[in-house]
């Protein structure tokens, strides 16, 4: 159902020193998203929890990306949901540098709202068919608005600092990112944090800007449809924010397995 | 991609006595789709033909159904679409009955409209998400409207007979249905027929109203959100389109192949 209909769902995450980085939040969302497709999946949290740790270590790679796909199953009638499959990948993963963070991204807007939008299905038909709009463009990717508010990019979330010095970021009609929710917890103390609708205007006007994703981790946003965020460079939020981030992966490493 | 980020595209068509229906139309919209999907298909319209042609023989399926599929390809990255892969499957196909058609549809409405609507993609998550609320408000099918505008079912398209007597459907946010096509071909001479925005009003005070599909033919719809069309049963315009459609395909079947 997964090739016939798009009727699938997933989750993503990799691994930092062999441990898998913040697993629990990540099985959270597999059980959120099949509960929200009406699909049971054939194996209890701890044993899946298992299963992607086996994977790590026997696959012998300690930056690894693990994707957890759960379809609707082989359909006699190619519509009605059947006995869900579960596949289960482990493959070296990219994640962005330093370099990239410097560089900052490029973004341009689109009137689009994802269906579905707080279920990881694989329904990102719209994000890969703009994929020649980017490139003509010269953007790197593109932040999604619907009735004048922001919500995110087909991939990752987004953060501003407002005018008014508040972290704010989206919190409707969005997929709940992981990475997200780790910086809205690691933004405790150094900035008041909104969680609220953000109106398209407001982020032009905003003083940083940045996305955050798994593979991306915290990326600022230089420019939107051809306006500079602040003066172009990564601002001191996000880059003390990035700081903090990346030192908590720091603590996986120094720590080892057992941490 | 199809299975990672449900990025494919495909059509599905019948055969009556071993003859593709309505063939130039399903190739003519495969080819659209993967165009505006900007994937290219790896084989010219005449080799595809000629494939689906071959396949029905081989297979020994009179009345079968034949679907194929484009997919964005094997992608590294997860996300860029490579060569597409192509896939035609030929199977026995199940097709309304004359049954089917007395008895008619229940229907309700829901609010959505399909991304990228014009293009056969396998985007199906919210159809096939919707089939509990199916299935608790005993509908056999789902009518699609946005904006006050009613636009498509999940498979089918819908036409209406209105009160001034004219044979309306939605002209626009729709998949442009190859039995849509036939049956406003067959409807000339009958009645005025109109590819117009039609609301979703206006369906409740329809006199007749039916759907088409390549596996439904023409069905009346006997009630939506509970009230009923007409007095429930199928209406004289539908019963005539219908017999014409039936009679259509029985031609091909008195014809035999060569026609």
């Amino acid at each position: 159902l997964s090739i016939q209909r798009g009727y699938a769902l997933f989750d993503f995450l990799r691994s930092v020193n062999s441990i898998p980085l913040f697993l629990p939040g990540h099985l959270d969302r597999f059980f959120g998203s099949a509960d929200g497709l009406h699909l049971t999946v054939p194996y209890t949290r701890d044993q899946l929890g298992a299963v992607v740790q086996e994977l790590i270590q026997r696959n012998g790679i300690d930056e690894a990306g693990i994707r957890l796909m759960l379809t609707g199953g082989s359909s006699p009638d190619t519509y009605h949901p059947t006995t869900p499959n579960l596949v289960i990948t482990c493959l070296p993963v990219r994640t962005a540098t330093n370099e990239d963070f410097e560089k900052g991204l490029r973004l341009i807007t689109y009137e689009h709202q994802r269906e579905l939008p707080h279920i990881k299905s694989i329904n990102y038909l719209t994000g890969v068919w703009l994929q020649p709009l980017l490139r003509q463009q010269q953007a790197d990717d593109v932040l999604y608005h619907s009735k004048g508010l922001v919500t995110e990019l087909p991939r990752s979330n987004v953060f501003i600092v407002s005018k008014e010095g508040s972290l704010c970021t989206p919190a409707a009609g969005i997929l709940h990112g992981i990475t997200r929710k780790k910086v809205l917890e690691l933004a405790g103390g150094l900035l008041p944090v909104e969680e609220r609708a953000v109106a398209l205007e407001e982020i032009y006007n905003s003083s940083e800007m940045f996305i955050t994703s798994t593979t991306r981790r915290l990326l600022p946003v230089r420019e939107v449809d051809g306006r500079l965020i602040g003066n172009g460079k990564p601002g001191s939020v996000t880059r003390e924010l990035y700081r903090r981030f990346r030192e908590l992966e720091e603590g996986l490493r120094a720590g080892g397995p057992d941490r």
